[in-house]
C-alpha cells in the first residue's frame, strides 16, 4: 500500500517560487508529467514535469547526470517523445524519480543552479499526447449518468440489470485522442424522420461533451494473466482530464447492437498533464456502497478498495463561444462534479475487471471513467443531461443559450484536489474547440 | 482503378519451383507479406514475402541493393519488425515493389543466384503480428450472421432498423491480436440464474470462434478528413484471415448498452500472411443488392463499388481436438463460406463509413469484416449459429461432438481464391488453440 512520504510534506516549498502558492495547482507536492516543446518551433517533443508556472525539461535533465539509482534509470527513459518507457518501468522507479525531483526542486537544493537553465514557461509551451496510446477503453462508472441517459435512450428500462454488477466498458478509438483539439463537427447518418424512410445525413445536430477522467496504465499484464484488485494501483501511472465528445444524434441511430462507434471516435481531448497516482495519495477516500446496493463479486471486492479506493477530485466544465471570446467574457460555468461521488466503481475495479478474462493492458493504455455526473442535476457531465435531452436550453451569462454545441464553441474542463492544510493539486485543463463541418 | 498488369500474367512461373503448382497457394501471382524469423531462435523478426514453400527475407534483400526507384524505396522500409513503414508509403510504392519482386522471382531472372541464398523454408519459420496495429475495428457485414445471432439475442427483433443503412462496426482490442495464439479460456461474469440474484462467475461455458477476414489499412487519413468510397481501395494494403474468438455467455450478460467488451478482447487470431489488394484484383466481382433491398446513401454508393466492390474469397473452418490430434485424425470441416456472398457491405464501404465523421485511420490499423456467415446453414461462421445456440450438437468424424469449444480444441481457418485458368491464391491459415482457464 502506498502511503504518504517525504514528497507529500506540506512544509516543502520550491525554489521555483510560483509553485509556492495555490495559483498554478503545480506545487512541489504535485509534479505532473507531460510531453511538450516550445510553441511554434518544429523541435522534438520531450517529457517535462510542471513546477509552478515552469516546466522542467526531463531530456535535458537526464543529460546532467545528477540523479542516481532507480531515479537515474527512470529519468534516462525520458528522452523520447512519449512517456511510455517511463510508464513501463513500474512503481518503484516512478517513486524514485518523484523523490529525486522533489529534492532537486525544493528550496535550498544544491542542484538549483544546474537545473534553473532547463526550465521554460508553460505559457510558451505546446503539448502533444503524453503517451503513445495503444488501446483506449471507456467505462461508464457513474450510476447517475447511466440512469439519466438510460431514461432518454430507453425510457422504460433506464438502468440495465447488469449495471450494478459489471463495470460496463467498451473499446474506444485511440488514433483520434489528442490534446488541445480543434476538430470539425462530425457528419453522419441519423434516424429517419419516419419508419421505413431512408436515414438523414449531414452535420451532427446534437454535439456534446462528456466530463471524464482518464487513467493512464503504467505497467501492463501478460495476455492470459489478470491483475488482482489489490494490485491494480501499482499498474496505474496517473490520471488526466478527458473530454469524450459525443454526437448524440449519430449515436442514437448507430449504437444498437454493438455500441457507440462514429458518435465517439472523431475526437477525444485529454489534458496535457498526467497527475501521478502518488501525487493523489493524500486525496484517497473511502469507497462505500449504500445499504441497499449489492456488494460486488469477490474479484471486485476488498477491504482496501472500500477503505481508500476512491479519489476526491473536483472537476468543472466551462464554455466559451465565438461571441463570448470576441467580447472577452470570462468562460461560463456549465457544471461541476466530483470523481469520488460520481463513480459507482473505482479505478482499481476497472483494472481488475478489464483483465479478469486475460485481456492484456500495456504501458500507455488509457481508460476513461465515463461521464462523471454527480447526484445533483447541476453536477451533470454532459449537455444531454443538463439540457434534458435538448428540451431545456441553458442560458449563458452573455445572453446566448445552448442545448447542444455550436460551431466555435470551446469546452474547457478543469480538475483539482483540495483539502484544508494541503497545497492545491491541479490537473491543468483540457481544451477543445468545435469547428464547422467540412 | 487498379487493373490487371504484368504481375497477374497466368503464364508466369518462378525459379522457386514449389510456387509453380497450386499446392502452396503462394504462386508468383500472389506474393503475400508477413513478419517472420527462424523458429526457435531469438533473432529479430523481419518482413518476408512468400513464394511457394519459401520465404524471401526482405531485410536481407534490401541489403543487396538490386531494386531501383519506388521499388527500392519500398524495400528499404522492410528492415524492421513490422510492415507499418511499407504500409504508410502508399499504392504506387506497393505496386512497384510487387513488380520488382515478380520480376526477380520469375523463371529466368538474372537475380536468381543472388536471391536464392536469402530464402528460407516456411516450415522452419515462426511469425509475429505483421504490423503494429494501432486500432482494431470490427464490423458486422454479414446480413445472415446478423439475422441468425439477432434471433438468439433478440427473438422478437433480430435485425435492427439501422442494419441495412449503417455498416455497423465497433472498436475492438488491438493489444490481444496475434498470430498462432494459444490462450487460456476466459473467465468472467455471466447471467444470474434468476432475476435479482448475483451473476455467476467462472470460466466461459460458451466459447466460440468467428470466421472473419481482416483488412489492413495502408495509408490513413488526417483527422477531420474523410476517405471517399471510390478512393477507399487505395488506402487498403491487403487482407488476412481473422478469428474473432467470442465468449457468448459473457457477451450475453455484459453487452448492453455499450457493446461487447470482455467477451471479445481476450484474444483475436489473424493469419501471418497478408494478401495484397493487388494480388486479389483478378477476384474482384460485382456487388449488387437485391431488388427489395434499399440502395445505400450516396457516400456509400458508386458505380465502381457495384461493378467490382466484392472479392471472391473462399473460406473454410476446421477443428482438431486433443483426442483427434492424439489419434492423428485429419482436421474436421466445420463450415465454409465466401466473402462476396456473405457481405452486405464492401471493404470500400467500411472504409468510407469509418472515416465519414473525420475519424483518422492509420497505417497498420486492422478492420475485421465481422462473422462471414453465408446464406446457407452450412455456411455459418460460428458455433453459435452451427449448433443453434448450443441446442444442436455437431458430430465430429472421430466420435466426439461439440456445441461450443472445449479445452484443447484448435480452430484452423483457411482462405483462398480460385477460378478456372488462374493460379490458386492462398491466404495460409489462422491457427488458435484453447487452453484451460487459469
Amino acid at each position: 500500500m502506498t502511503t504518504l512520504n517525504e514528497t507529500h510534506d506540506t512544509a516543502l516549498t520550491s525554489w521555483v517560487t510560483t509553485a509556492n502558492d495555490d495559483s498554478t495547482g503545480f506545487p512541489i507536492q504535485n509534479l505532473p508529467f507531460a510531453v511538450f516543446r516550445k510553441q511554434g518551433t518544429q523541435g522534438a517533443f520531450r517529457p517535462g514535469v510542471a513546477i509552478g508556472d515552469r516546466i522542467v525539461d526531463l531530456a535535458a535533465l537526464a543529460k546532467l547526470n545528477v540523479f542516481e539509482g532507480l531515479a537515474a534509470q527512470a529519468l534516462n527513459t525520458c528522452t523520447g517523445d512519449s512517456l511510455n518507457a517511463l510508464m513501463a518501468l513500474g512503481r518503484d522507479h516512478w517513486r524514485a524519480l518523484r523523490l529525486a525531483l522533489s529534492r532537486a526542486l525544493r528550496t535550498g537544493s544544491p542542484l538549483q543552479a544546474q537545473i534553473e537553465p532547463l526550465l521554460s514557461a508553460q505559457a510558451d509551451a505546446e503539448y502533444t499526447t503524453p503517451a503513445r496510446i495503444g488501446d483506449y477503453t471507456d467505462f461508464y462508472i457513474s450510476l447517475h449518468h447511466a440512469t439519466t441517459i438510460g431514461k432518454q435512450f430507453r425510457p422504460d428500462n433506464p438502468l440495465l440489470p447488469n449495471y450494478k454488477w459489471v463495470p460496463i466498458g467498451y473499446h474506444g478509438r485511440a488514433s483520434s485522442l489528442g490534446v488541445n483539439q480543434a476538430f470539425p463537427r462530425p457528419v453522419g447518418q441519423t434516424r429517419p424522420t419516419a419508419e421505413g424512410e431512408a436515414p438523414q445525413f449531414g452535420p451532427c445536430q446534437r454535439l456534446d461533451y462528456e466530463l471524464e477522467l482518464g487513467i493512464f496504465v503504467g505497467t501492463g499484464n501478460a495476455q492470459g494473466d489478470r491483475i488482482a484488485l489489490d494490485q491494480a494501483d501499482e499498474h496505474v501511472f496517473g490520471l488526466c482530464i478527458l473530454n469524450d465528445w459525443s454526437a448524440r444524434d449519430i449515436q442514437a441511430w448507430e449504437y444498437q447492437p454493438l455500441g457507440p462507434f462514429l458518435a465517439k471516435n472523431f475526437a477525444s481531448t485529454i489534458s496535457p498533464w498526467i497527475v501521478t497516482l502518488e501525487a493523489l495519495e493524500p486525496f484517497r477516500t473511502a469507497f462505500t456502497r449504500g445499504a441497499g446496493e449489492p456488494q460486488p463479486l469477490p474479484y471486485l471486492s476488498s477491504d482496501t478498495n472500500r477503505a481508500r479506493g476512491a479519489y476526491d477530485v473536483r472537476m468543472e466544465v466551462l464554455i466559451t463561444t465565438q461571441a463570448s471570446r470576441a467580447a472577452r467574457h470570462a468562460p461560463a460555468h456549465l457544471s461541476a462534479s466530483n470523481f469520488s461521488e460520481a463513480g459507482y466503481w473505482t479505478v482499481a475495479q476497472m483494472i481488475a475487471h478489464h483483465t479478469v478474462n486475460g485481456c492484456n493492458l500495456q504501458p500507455g493504455d488509457l481508460l476513461g471513467s465515463g461521464t462523471l455526473s454527480g447526484p445533483q442535476p447541476s453536477e451533470a457531465g454532459s449537455l444531454l443531461e443538463l439540457s434534458n435531452g435538448g428540451k431545456a436550453p441553458i442560458a449563458l451569462p452573455w445572453g446566448e443559450q445552448r442545448t447542444f454545441l455550436e460551431d466555435g464553441d470551446q469546452i474547457i474542463i478543469r480538475a483539482e484536489c483540495q483539502k484544508a492544510g494541503y497545497p492545491r493539486i491541479g490537473f491543468g485543463e483540457s481544451v477543445g474547440t468545435v469547428m464547422p463541418a467540412r
